[in-house]
């Protein structure tokens, strides 16, 4: 049986923050069909972003990890404004993950495993997506990582 | 009732250019089911590129605002051949943004808006959607702005 | 009728390799319906990189075109493990294709073709697709090129 993503949330001690409200024309997800889009999330965490600036000179590929995770709590934030429950996420199917990069920083796929691993340990197997993760010479307000996601949702 | 979008166009002044054709193996769109894929656009604009090189120092925000609004109909005029009417689509669902930026412009949001805003003002709530909006190196021709587009079509 | 994809390869005397593991929480490729999205792929070759920096001082453009043709090969291998036969593929959609790129270096349309044309060589009209293709500062493990694909299949 499939593990309640919210129970696991919980387990691991993480809350979901208040998701962000649209700032411009763009929405936080459009869902088409079963799949559910989630614009680019950026590593805000409590009004701020958790840090600034390229990988790994302002910021550590650790740091930009936890920023990865951060992105992910955040677009689940959006699903579940959108769909109501977490439970209604059936699979995670892809990952954009893009890494404020210096020129010669080659470990963005670490970066990214922020993200993909907390999908993992909330959806379980159910969390293992396609994912491409790249290389950016900036990133709106100076975040160090954007990811954006798509879900198939029932 | 949902605003007839080619009248819309015509109540904003803007005529659709001619729409690219396919200059490699790969092909302006692509339809997979109700999913309308457009490929990635430049500001081409009467056979020339309205802008080139990277924001700020190059070209301008605004500019590049403007650029990212061409790009738009480039995308429509696209659709319209492929589709027929634009009618036909039922509501944007995520456009990927990339600006041409030097290290330390943290603006492409505001870029990408010239996107975001046409399509609503064009589509109405259904022009709203998911977004990533992210900084490129460079892009192709010197382009300061690529955006491709994913449309849900009747 | 369609060509066979795979007799097709074996026409142009490609071998597809052995389809990479997940190294991580990511997998390499996720179905949703009708859509199989595969992750970002780079140019690995027998356990190697085919080249390494940026285009086009550290590696040429026809380098990186060709990274990108190896890209496709990693991906159908990657797309074959999963459906069992390329033939179940109907189309290809949609191709992202990243460019690692000095500034000033516009030719990623070019270095992309290098995928698209092989797709078209390999399925015919059902390989043509949709395409952003853009510059990257820097990709995972220093490849010059990063190419992830959306398939259509039955």
């Amino acid at each position: 049986m499939r593990p309640d993503p919210e129970a696991k949330l919980a387990a691991l001690g993480l809350t979901l923050p208040t998701p962000p409200k649209p700032v411009a024309a763009y929405i936080p997800c459009r869902r088409s069909g079963s799949l559910l889009f989630v614009s680019g999330q950026i590593p805000m965490k409590d009004g701020t972003l958790m840090a600034q600036g390229a990988v790994p000179g302002k910021v550590s590929p650790e740091v930009a990890k936890q920023c990865a995770r951060q992105c992910v709590l955040n677009a689940l934030a959006v699903a579940k404004a959108e769909l109501g429950s977490l439970a209604t996420i059936k699979q995670v199917v892809r990952l954009g993950v893009f890494v404020c990069s210096e020129p010669g920083f080659h470990g963005q796929p670490q970066v990214a495993n922020g993200a993909s691993e907390l999908l993992v340990e909330v959806f379980g197997d159910a969390g293992r997506h396609a994912r491409a993760a790249v290389g950016s010479i900036d990133l709106p307000l100076g975040a160090p990582v954007e990811v954006e996601f798509l879900f198939e949702v029932e």
